[in-house]
């Protein structure tokens, strides 16, 4: 019987296969951003100090700026005494040096004078008189401040390229002057959905016609889409039909770094989808199919440089699938090499979890106390991924997981 | 001396004491944000379903509606056979009925027609002629299909109040029609640099003069208070003087919800922004210092309503503040009650962290391997923390930590 045959799945991959073998070569060109638009933007070079940094020797403490050795030996019963000889003004070039035997009155961040090489903290000293300082302990060289290049060299790299920009990157750059850098343009990701029975998620308010669902996949996917750095486009929705469906995606492949295609939910839906992709272009199709539950029916194409990541039609098993495979390949076009860690708890399996050896599992549970619950249910089951506070995997080689099992939950934020 | 007085702080507050007892009422009001603006937006009510989801029975799987009864006792050595009639069309209401003793060929997706109580897999069934179907197993009721309300009863909640919006939550509220809804509104915050040595960040390229320094917390906290929800403003730079900061802090308070002070760095400059806060307004400051290292000279005030936070002069310490105190701070002014979880890994300790008992000690640290390596330094150097990976926490009851130990490490994103 034919509807039997068209469920085998031409060439079907594991996860990790998708993973290392299907990588996009496709990058977004840099742009230049400002600061206030650069956190979490991805640096297309190096981005090196153009100067020393903080520039100048700088006090760290609130004291008096002094040379060390006019200082060894001094205690609280054989204090030393350095004549005081005025005040390093904040934010101002110093005015005179610190000559031996003397001391200049300075305050945490002013720049040292000449000739200093230390800082004594206030709370180190007493003031005799007006004009000369108790100092009650030694300092060593350095001690109380900062060089003028110790927090960067010159040419010393301050972010570098490919890892997403940080709050406190942005800290350094500021303080380097660098307010406006070279990040890869946000990928622009398409999102197609195709199905008979979609009607978009503003269509009509209240209940639909039987028959009839709204759109949930496409705004969920847009919001995964900007996690991981792309700049999502809601293509449309095209009923399950190839011409319509090939038509629609030339378009979005024409504008977009990254096509995800939400499917039809019937193998035929999905065979359309096939039909439409593979009548695209070279190379094609990559994978049909991988070993994933939920998220069988995944297709990986790459249609002149375009990757294309047609998904399940069941909105639950396409988050799963835009989650481990989809986000990588944004992450990738974006030019970033190293994705931001993601939140995870240890915690114990509060049941078994079966599962195929080579197949891997993403079963979803809600964390009480240090038990992780599995939640079951049918995969076209949003309310199962909306309840959940993350997800556990069964990996590829594991034939399942015994209940009491110390997993690792992958949290949703 | 009258400059060791000073460095007394008057009410001193440990970090936990902070974060329950300093609790701002204010809450943003309101605001009603389209689905795609709705990622990581704080509903300001609960959400619940309209009506039934998916709101009508599907089938689950391709195959074949029918009456489980009709099915029971089938085997591949005894069939049962069915007359079928005709096909469930996807997207539109059932034409026909399942009656007793027949069979309606339907997709996964399609609406169950009356009658039918469970969906036979494709698998499980030949066709012994085009009217007629071969049951090879049995189906119990429910199977293959959800119910019409299996997603959400009507009046479900899709979303509590007070989570951020999850791309999944996303999903849900489209499938129930839900394309606008009310969040509360970003937090502005103001962001008031303090001192006579910075010059805004784009001031000038190139070296600065001696003395100098570049305003590097401001651009580093508004990206904090982005990543809490907020919407960070520039109040400006102003210099270490009571009454010009008053005026500015006026001007900030009466357009913000929140107001962050990055004070000068000296001790002189702190009691100038202490001395700005008190002419204000009541109830006034809350604590003058902070158990925290780095971070001690934080001020936690609250001015008609509006939370001040007074930051550390040092870049550094002032992150570190931000991150333990600030964000929490922006996050409840935002409606926010369960705060999305963040990225951390268990690793092993490389060094001993001595710390005194009664502070908590934040100490950056980078990965390597499984080993977490402790930086230190200056906490003026920005370096320090855009080398780490994340830090680590040590405990206001602990008096150290010994290297080896197994730690928590928070980590950067």
């Amino acid at each position: 019987m034919s509807a039997r045959g068209q469920r085998e799945f031409f060439t079907v991959k594991t996860v990790s296969e998708a993973l290392s073998g299907f990588r996009p070569e496709r990058r977004t060109p840099a742009e230049v951003v400002g600061l206030d638009d650069a956190l979490g933007r991805v640096p297309a070079e190096s981005l090196t100090a153009p100067h020393a940094l903080p520039g100048f020797a700088r006090a760290t403490v609130d004291g008096f700026a002094v040379r060390a050795a006019d200082t060894y030996g001094a205690s609280e019963g054989l204090p030393s005494y350095l004549d005081l000889a005025g005040e390093a003004r904040m934010g101002r070039p110093p005015e005179g040096e610190v000559r031996p035997g003397s001391a200049v009155a300075i305050a945490t961040g002013a720049p040292l004078p000449p000739g200093a090489d230390a800082v004594l903290k206030v709370e180190h000293t007493q003031s005799a008189t007006p004009e000369l300082l108790e100092v009650l302990r030694p300092v060593t060289p350095g001690e109380g401040m900062v060089r003028a290049d110790e927090d960067a060299a010159p040419g010393t790299e301050l972010a570098p390229a490919g890892r997403p920009l940080r709050a406190q990157d942005l800290g350094m750059l500021a303080a380097a002057g660098i307010v406006e850098l070279p990040v890869h343009a946000r990928p622009r990701v398409a999102i197609v959905s195709t199905g008979d029975e979609l009607v978009p998620a503003d269509a009509a308010p209240g209940a639909l016609p039987v028959g009839q669902v709204r759109d949930s996949s496409a705004p969920a996917l847009a919001a995964l889409v900007r996690e991981a750095g792309g700049e999502p486009w809601f293509a449309g929705i095209v009923p399950d039909d190839r011409d319509t469906l090939a038509k629609k995606l030339r378009g979005a492949l024409h504008e977009s770094d990254v096509v995800v295609i939400s499917a039809g939910s019937s193998v035929g839906a999905r065979d359309e989808t096939a039909a439409a992709i593979a009548s695209l272009g070279e190379p094609g199709i990559w994978c049909h199919g991988l070993s994933l539950k939920p998220g069988k029916p995944t297709l990986l194409a790459d249609i002149g440089g375009v990757p294309v990541i047609g998904l399940p039609g069941n909105p639950r098993s396409a988050l799963v699938v835009f989650r481990l495979i989809g986000m990588p390949i944004v992450r990738t076009v974006s030019g970033c090499t190293e994705p931001p860690p993601e939140p995870a708890v240890r915690a114990r399996l509060a049941r078994d979890l079966p599962s195929a050896a080579g197949r891997l599992d993403v079963v979803q549970v809600r964390l009480s106390g240090d038990d992780a619950e599995p939640l079951f249910g049918s995969s076209s089951l949003l309310s199962i991924i909306t309840a959940a506070d993350g997800y556990v995997v069964v990996p590829e080689a594991a034939t399942g997981l015994a209940a009491g099992s110390d997993v690792q939950v992958m949290l949703y934020r």
